[in-house]
């Protein structure tokens, strides 16, 4: 037969999201959602990805989120160098050259990291391993491809309303595909955001040009392995060990502040070394090797919204630009990539309010503008904390000195432990919508909107020491941590709250698998709900819990997640159960610790014998879940 | 032209050794031996790697040894079990089944390991780890491959004596190899050992008949990702948790008690499931998949020689074999082979007397033959050491106690920091011919022939905490650490140290490398011989210490090997200088540690003013070394 009709066009593919850029935050939300079984369209209009240079410090907390991925150990193969310290070097009282006037801890103790260092490690190896997890499910960045157009229009495609125009660097290829969301990791220069007209705006006026070579060196300068701030008369430098025996100096070029400044101002590699080896006197510098140079204008600046619609997303660079020195971009992408998928996986799933979506900008947004106020403090508020050192060293006696607050809070900025969720309906606080009096516990060192606090215990199952806070993998779900005190004293209270957990009308039995009957055995992390996981922890040693015994049956279904809380622990000395300790929960009365997917406390909530701990748990979820009629009726267990 | 005359024989190719067998032992030995730098023809009678089953306990130790080579990361990428503690079950007193008797730390505590668990993956793997890296220098392993002759003729051949016959196991190709040495890592049925005609000696009379079996269950024994001695009056089973939720479990077959014993008796996958059924009531167990299942013939006997003329020898199971549940046969293998890398490095390449060779023998068949009086032994000692648990969990006090005190010491073997060298050449006694009254300072908790002590300090060029046992990677070089004490009050004594190490008659210099001009500044490991690495720990606080100011000469040019003992110790918590405290050297005046290439300690000796530190060390090094002339004369530093 002869076909004489044109060929009936095909409709364009659906995707759950169309990512553009395969930098650090499109590559995180990429891996999240391709676990987590979301269809990705993914493009880059590079043709591989970054070969040498760009952002390359992975802060201490970003190593424990790797961690959680499983990517750490891809990650540390490469041997990247580890700042643990920072020097700083000024122009001596008397006389010419540099001397060493500090040194600071990159992650001082006061901090309670597993990893109390920033790892270095070029961008483009961190880029692989990302791509490399992407493969093993099936996924891939299309390159080099970019974006030419979009638009959302919920009433024609309620289901993917958003059209994106995608072509080949080269024009050779179009192609046109419909989904769920957009999101825009496209760097400074984002299409998208011009497209949508957000502006940008600049919080410091201060801009600078910047000079950064990594290459391999010859120098007696005694500090090439450390992270250095340098200041002398001839300019500034700041030193960043990388691995294979390379360095970073990042050499400021030019100053908005400078008579003759001009943002396009460059120089040459030669004349960037001939600076360097003048502000390094009266050490000597010579390069063997220069792998990588670029001169680059900065200037910090915020965008003024991340989505207009929750359907077209942007993150990353494309929000905001830091000093690249200050070694933020990556992490701050990571934590953008984070936040947003999981809140999309919790609306797409059907666990969340799609309102959900829309707690995405304030969180992500404030965090950015904090660290582009504090930045323009830091380099004075280190040296004045410099000078209180011993006060420091004894911890928390000192902290209503202003200079130390301000140095701490600007440590655990800079090491990822100071992002601090302001209070919305995720993160409680006395304001959100759950009044429960069992609520937030005196005496809980845990603060909602941080991080969970590290805790090592014994694992009931095959007695390993593990990282309480790694057990459960960044799987999308949320966390419940049951610290369920003493195990004989506190029995009743663990079976009650194990009951009311397992009625169908609570916000964990309200959202259950379809599939429950065929999940595994071997599946003790999600096999009730995929939005939930569960440890157990006992203030008991290992050799005395009995998991048929003392952990009611919801909860021993979970039978690899439960722990003895019997380790000893540097912070807490003196505690009969460290990790209860730690967290400031009763030994023996324990208590319940909501984490959100992303890591961060959500709720604490007092564990006591009847319904009120379920209930003020269903008080709080029914703040962002789909079903808000939670605990509502008397029902009996499903489980 | 027309060829009218035989084409010439091709003289056969000469390497510096052949290895027979790739597994560990034989892999371990190529491995080093390539990473120095020699020629080396490997080959299996196997097609490909073991595809399952087999070996697969990493002991504590073991793992270190692997962490020191750079392999740990590739085979904890594989996700192993890890076993933490042993559980004992057995018939209840009263009634029928099985019933937990105790718990107890495959690593205790009082063992002060890294790693304080035993690591549990299948042999393949681990056997890939190293492939991958003898890839790395272009080595492979010729495969199906095996030995058809041998013989060595000093005479005839001086510098590759030993001829040996291979051929391709489908008979197709021959290849006949000259060699300066041949080694069998052919296992239990070892061809070389035959043809030697050296005898077993089997010193256990009882064999036993053992079924193993691979697989992932569905039970509800609790203990099931524990390993487990069970015995029940249906028989005996080990359950030994592997990765990916997999179990090993070893029933016994027969035992030669038996009145019916026949080596050759055998069973079924279905009868010995079967018999674990049983063992196992009152609890259920089912087999979801059943990854590997072999019955074999357990005697525990040991080689009469390890080698004839120290040009062919035995290693591995060629040399000794262990019932296969003691999770030994790896380990001990792996350290035959270091044992003997090291020593054939350093007499090949010119540092040590031929003679050295000989203590392969005597070293390696101690350790084995140790083992294999243990087993007999252990597991009464066990249950007699359970029964005083409180004792042995207080620490030292009862150490007169002979229960505690074997008990002890079975733990020490079975995690692999049992092995103690006898005194020899290598390792100092007082029958050793170095004199030295500065040998062996009173207080030292180092004894020769055993391992290093682990220690934490902080790198001076970067401020990096680290394993200072770790530092210096396995490059079949001498360990020089030197605890240089306090670094004002011991200034002298250090400067002295190194000045004497300078000298062209030291120990050090008259071993120095021919290339050292052409050595590269990033070398901080060999700079000056390949026989020696050198690292200098002070007592002292990291920002305190100026290495340009601290650290003589000599030893500043391995300044990335310079630390400050400046770390809290909870086994020494009140000690100033923790890893001065833990040697048991003093604070203030140090102490110099010389550890073999292998990890264990050779000898210490005092830090003092003036040559006598050297001139012990002279003395010691003559023991072994070519040049037995040390420190004759005076001489000037030539460094």
């Amino acid at each position: 037969m002869i076909e004489t009709q044109p060929a009936k066009r095909p409709s364009p593919p659906n995707y759950d999201i169309v990512i553009v850029g395969a930098g650090p935050v499109g590559l995180m939300l990429s891996t999240c959602l391709a676990r987590w079984g979301y269809t990705i369209k993914h493009i880059d209009n590079r043709a591989e990805p970054t070969p040498t240079g760009r952002a390359d410090g992975i802060q201490p907390r970003s190593l424990e989120l790797l961690r959680n991925m499983g990517l750490k150990s891809a990650i540390m193969a490469h041997k990247p160098a580890r700042v643990y310290e920072v020097a700083f070097w000024d122009p001596p009282k008397n006389g010419d050259g540099i001397v060493r006037t500090g040194t600071w801890a990159s992650c001082p103790s006061f901090i309670d990291a597993r990893y109390p260092f920033t790892t270095l490690l070029h961008q483009g190896l961190i880029e692989r391993v990302f791509i490399g997890d992407l493969a093993k499910s099936g996924n891939k960045v299309q390159r080099p491809w970019t974006i030419t157009g979009f638009k959302t229009d919920e009433k024609a495609n309620p289901e993917y309303p958003v059209e994106v125009q995608l072509k080949h660097t080269d024009g050779t290829f179009e192609e046109t595909v419909h989904a769920k969301y957009l999101f825009s990791g496209e760097g400074a220069r984002s299409f998208v955001r011009d497209q949508l007209k957000i502006g940008i705006k600049h919080k410091d006026p201060i801009s600078n040009v910047w000079g950064v070579m990594d290459g391999v060196v010859k120098t007696d300068f005694p500090d090439i392995k450390m992270k250095c701030t340098i200041h002398s008369e001839h300019g500034s430098i700041m030193v960043i060990p990388r691995e294979d025996n390379m360095v970073r100096l990042y050499i400021q070029i030019a100053s908005s502040t400078d008579p003759d400044f001009h943002p396009r101002k460059t120089a040459t590699e030669a004349e960037v070394q001939a600076t360097a080896k003048k502000i390094l006197q009266p050490y000597s510098i010579e390069w063997e090797r220069v792998e990588w140079y670029s001169v680059y204008p900065i200037g910090q600046g915020i965008s003024e919204r991340y989505t207009l619609d929750q359907r077209v997303f942007l993150g990353g660079d494309a929000c905001h630009t830091h000093s690249p020195k200050a070694g933020q971009g990556m992490n701050t992408a990571f934590l953008d990539a984070l936040n947003l998928a999981w809140k999309i996986h919790a609306v797409e799933a059907g666990f969340a309010d799609r309102e959900l979506l829309k707690t995405y900008e304030p969180e992500r947004k404030e965090v950015a503008e904090n660290f582009s106020s504090r930045r323009g403090r830091r380099p004075d508020t280190v040296q004045a904390a410099s000078e209180q050192k011993p006060a420091l060293q004894t911890g928390g006696a000192d902290d209503d000195n202003d200079f130390i607050r301000t140095f701490k809070e600007s440590c655990e900025f800079t090491s990822g432990y100071g992002v601090a969720y302001s209070p919305n309906s995720l993160n409680w606080s006395p304001d959100h919508a759950a009044r429960s009096p069992l609520i937030h516990p005196k005496g809980t060192n845990l603060r909602t909107g941080r991080l969970m606090i590290n805790a090592d215990v014994t694992r009931v199952v095959d007695a390993n020491v593990v990282h309480l806070e790694q057990e459960i993998p960044l799987n999308g779900a949320f966390r419940l941590y049951v610290f369920g005190g003493h195990p004989v004293r506190n029995r009743q209270a663990l079976a009650d709250f194990a009951a009311h957990l397992a009625k169908p009308d609570s916000f964990f039995g309200s959202h259950l698998r379809s599939d429950m009957d065929q999940v595994s055995h071997h599946d003790s992390l999600n096999p009730h709900s995929r939005f939930f996981s569960i440890c157990t922890v006992l203030a008991a040693r290992r050799s005395e819990i009995e998991i048929s015994r003392d952990v009611p049956g919801l909860l021993a279904r979970y039978r690899d997640l439960v722990y003895a809380d019997d380790l000893w622990s540097r912070r807490v000395p003196d505690a009969r159960a460290a990790a209860h300790a730690k967290l400031g929960l009763d030994e023996d009365k324990g208590g319940i610790v909501v984490v959100r997917p992303d890591g961060y406390v959500g709720v604490v909530v007092s564990l006591v014998e009847g319904a009120g701990t379920v209930l003020a748990l269903n008080e709080y979820f029914a703040a962002f879940t789909a079903n808000k009629k939670l605990g509502s009726s008397e029902s009996r267990s499903q489980l």
